[in-house]
C-alpha cells in the first residue's frame, strides 16, 4: 500500500477550448460560451478550490481536427474542439484568481526547445508560489505536425527517446540555481553565490542546450511533472519521469494492474514508487438521486453526433474514418499502419478479436460521447471511487466534465461533501504548493539523475 | 506631420528579471527585490495605468550575460541580469491587475515556431479584450544560440530573410478566422461558419506551416506588431512590420531623421506611414527640483561598476572585452568580426573615429549607466518632450527606469501631471484597447500583404 495520508487526489481535467474533451459540450443549453475570456477559467478554477481539488490541468494540441474527410469546414461547422489557447496563458489567469489550486498544463516535448518550456514552467512555479506543473507529452498527431514545421509526426518509440533526452534538459537547467544560491546582499553587492549556479552543457543526441538557466530555483524545486502515457513505452517513461501519472480505462482489475505496473517500474528505475501519484480519468454524471443523474446523461446523449466521434477518432489514428462506412472493417495491415495513440487502437482489437468495424471503434472508443461516464447518486460516486481507492487501483481521480462549468460544479456541490463525510477528500488545504496537496517531497537538486 | 491626436504615447520599458537594463538598479536602497512575485509586477502595471500609458513592454533575453571572461560567476555575483523569467507569463499578470494599460512582450522569431508565437500572443489579446502586442526581434546573441540548440547565432541578414517570413506566418495566422466567422447557435448547432476559416498552406524556404489556426480572430484584428531594428536592414523590417517602433538615441536632429526615414520607408512598402507609432527610449530622473534631480543621479552612479558595462558590451556584441586593458584599441578588423547588434558598433566608431579603445565602448554606450539619462525637474523634462514631439522626432516615449519601482512612479507622480497640464498625455483613458490608446486602426485581414 502507497503511503497515502487517507486523501484521495482530485485533478480537474480541462481544456482551454470551446467544449470539453466532448465536442457536443458547447450544445448544453448550461454551457458558457465566453471560452476565451479570464472570467470563464476563473470562474472554473474558484470551482475546483471550492472543492478542494489539487490541481487542475489543460491538455493541448497544436492544430484542429481535420483528418476526417481531408477538410476542416465540418470541425468548425460542429464546433469540434476547434479552438485551443495557449494554455499557459490561461493557467496564469486562474492561479490569480485562487490561493491553493495547482496548476498544470501540458507542453509538447515535440515541438519545443527544452530551455522554452523549463523556462515557462519555472516562471509560473514562481509566480504561483509554488503551484505549478507541467504535462508532458510527446505529439502524435500530423496536423500538429504541419503545423509546427514538419510534412509528418515522428515514429512513436523516437519520440519517446528524443522525450527522455528532453527531460534531462529541462531536469538539469531547472537545478542549475542550488537552493542557497541568493543571497541579495545590497552592502556586499553581491546578489548570488557563483559557485552555486551551474552550467549544463547538454550536448545530446537531439538537443543542446549549455545554460546556466536564467530562473533561481522555484518553490516546489521544480514543477510537479504529469505524465500520461499508457503504451509499454509510454509507462516506461511515465515511471521514469511523471510524479502525478494519468491513466485511463474504466476496468478495475486492469487498472489495479496499472497502478502495480507503474509503482514496481518506478522501483526498477530507482525511484520511492511513493514519489508518484496516479489518477484515473472519470466522467462523473451526478444527480441528487441516480433517476435525476440518468436523466442527466439522457439529454446530454441527445446532443452529441455520430461526425464528432468520427472526427476525434480520424484525429486520435492519423486515419481518415470517412473513407469507410461504419460497417467497414479493418484489415490487420490497415490496423498495424495507424499511426497515432497505440492504445486506443490496442484497446479495440482487443475488445472486438481480429477485424474491428468502424462502429466498434466508435463503440469501444467514445471519445465523443458519455458512454463511459460514471453516472448515480452522490453515494453511488462516492462508492466508486472509495473502491478504487482501498484497492488499490489509483491515487485519485481525473474528473471530466459533459460541459462547462456546470458538471464541474455538480461534482463539487453533490459528490465533494460526500467524499469530505467518508475522509477522502481534505476538509480544508493544509498547504500552500501543489507538492504539499499531494503529498510529494520537494525533490532534491539532482534526483532525477537515476539509472535508466 | 502625422495625424497624431495631439498626445504622445507612454511605453514603460519593464524586464522579468533582477534589475532594469542598469546591472545596478538591484543594489538601490529603494528597489524591491521581490521580482520573481506577481505582485511586484502587478504594482507595476497599476503605476503606468495610474499614469496613463499607453502601454508597457518587456524585453527578453533566452540566456544570462557570460561572455566577459567566458564565466558566469561574475553575472551572478553582481547580479548583472542573471535572472531572466518568461515574460508572458508575467505579463498576463500584469493583465488582471489592470483595466486599460497595453501588455507587449518580446518573443524571439529565431527561436520559436511561428504556430506557437501566433498562439501565445492571440490568447492574451482575447484573455486581455485587446492589449497585446508582441515584441519581434531576431536574436543575436551567440549565448541565447547555445541555449536554444545552436551552436552560434545566425548572421545578421540571414536573421532578417528568416524574419520576414516568419512574420508572413505569423499574420497568416492571425488571419484564419475571419470576422465574422463564429455563430455559437446552439440551436443549428452552427459553432462558427466552415467558409469563413482558412488554411495557410505556408510552405516557405524557412517555414512550414498549414492551419488553420486555433484561435478565433482577436479583438485588436491582431496584437500590436512592436519592433526595434536600427541597422539599414533592420529599419526596413521596422517599415514593413512594426505598428510601434522602438527608437533609441539622444541626438534630436539625427532622431528626426530617422522618424521621417522610417515613415517614408513604411509608404515605400504601400503603408500609410499614420499606421505606425514611433517611441524613442529615454531614462527620466526627475526630482521636484532640477538640483534633487542631480542629486538622484549621483547617488545612483555610486552603485554602478566597471564590470557591469564591460559584461554588458560583451554581451551585445559577441566579444569577450575581458581580453584587453581599457585603453587598448580595437583595429579595423576586430571592429569587423563584431557579430551582435551593429548599432551599438557603428555608434562608437562614428564617434570616436577610427580605432576606439574599450573605454570609449564604456563612455559612448553606456549600457549600464545612467550617462545618457535625462535629468530634471518636471518641466525640464516636459519641455524635452514637447519639443521632441512637436519637432516631430518621435510620436512618444519609451520611459527606462533606473530602478524599480521607484524610478517609475517618481516619473508618473511628478512629469505625467505636468505632461496632462500641457495637453501631451490624456487626462483619462477613452478607449479600452491598446489600438485605441495608439490610434491605430483594426487591421483588416490581409492588409500586411503588400508588396515588399
Amino acid at each position: 500500500m502507497p503511503s497515502r495520508d487517507g486523501h484521495l487526489a482530485l485533478v480537474g481535467f480541462l481544456q482551454a477550448q470551446n467544449c470539453t474533451t466532448i465536442p457536443a459540450a458547447w450544445r448544453h443549453p448550461d454551457a458558457r460560451l465566453d471560452f476565451m475570456t479570464a472570467d470563464y477559467y476563473q470562474h472554473i478554477a474558484r470551482t475546483l478550490e471550492r472543492g478542494f481539488f489539487d490541481i487542475g490541468f489543460f491538455d493541448d494540441r497544436l492544430a484542429m481536427p481535420d483528418m476526417y474527410g481531408g477538410d476542416h469546414a465540418h470541425t468548425v461547422e460542429r464546433g469540434i474542439r476547434c479552438v485551443k489557447l495557449d494554455p499557459t496563458i490561461v493557467l496564469t489567469t486562474m492561479g490569480l484568481a485562487t490561493e491553493h489550486i495547482g496548476l498544470g498544463a501540458t507542453y509538447s516535448a515535440t515541438y519545443h526547445e527544452p530551455f522554452h518550456v523549463a523556462r515557462v514552467f519555472a516562471t509560473l512555479d514562481h509566480i504561483t508560489s509554488g503551484r505549478a506543473a507541467w504535462n508532458v507529452v510527446t505529439s502524435v498527431n500530423d496536423n500538429e505536425a504541419r503545423n509546427m514545421g514538419l510534412s509528418e509526426g515522428l515514429a512513436h518509440d523516437d519520440r519517446y527517446d528524443r522525450a527522455d533526452e528532453f527531460m534531462e534538459v529541462v531536469h538539469g537547467h531547472w537545478d542549475t540555481w542550488d537552493e542557497d544560491a541568493l543571497e541579495l546582499d545590497r552592502n556586499s553587492g553581491v546578489f548570488a553565490h557563483g559557485d552555486r549556479v551551474h552550467r549544463l552543457d547538454h550536448q545530446g543526441e537531439h538537443y543542446l542546450s549549455r545554460g546556466p538557466f536564467t530562473v533561481p530555483r522555484t518553490p516546489q524545486g521544480h514543477p510537479v511533472v504529469i505524465q500520461a502515457g499508457q503504451s509499454a513505452r509510454g509507462t516506461r517513461f511515465a515511471a521514469r519521469w511523471g510524479e502525478l501519472v494519468f491513466v485511463s480505462g474504466n476496468d478495475l482489475v486492469r487498472a489495479a494492474e496499472t497502478y502495480r505496473r507503474l509503482r514496481a517500474e518506478a522501483e526498477t528505475v530507482g525511484r520511492d514508487p511513493d514519489s508518484l501519484r496516479v489518477a484515473t480519468l472519470v466522467f462523473p454524471i451526478v444527480g441528487q438521486t441516480r433517476s435525476e443523474a440518468e436523466d442527466r446523461r439522457a439529454a446530454f446523449d441527445a446532443l452529441t453526433e455520430d461526425i464528432d466521434e468520427l472526427s476525434l477518432l480520424s484525429e486520435g489514428l492519423n486515419f481518415d474514418f470517412s473513407t469507410k462506412n461504419l460497417d467497414d472493417t479493418f484489415s490487420a495491415e490497415e490496423l498495424e499502419s495507424l499511426s497515432g495513440i497505440q492504445a486506443i487502437r490496442d484497446r479495440v482489437v482487443e475488445r472486438t478479436g481480429g477485424e474491428p468495424t468502424v462502429r466498434d471503434f466508435m463503440e469501444v472508443t467514445g471519445r465523443a460521447n458519455l458512454s463511459h461516464a460514471l453516472v448515480g447518486d452522490p453515494g453511488e460516486i462516492a462508492d466508486h471511487f472509495e473502491e478504487w481507492f482501498n484497492t488499490p487501483a489509483c491515487d485519485g481521480f481525473v474528473i471530466g466534465s459533459a460541459y462547462q462549468p456546470g458538471a464541474l460544479e455538480s461534482f463539487v456541490d453533490l459528490v465533494v461533501p460526500e467524499l469530505q463525510r467518508r475522509g477522502l477528500v481534505r476538509a480544508h488545504y493544509t498547504g500552500t504548493t501543489l507538492r504539499d496537496h499531494l503529498g510529494l517531497a520537494v525533490p532534491n537538486s539532482g534526483d532525477w539523475r537515476r539509472p535508466a
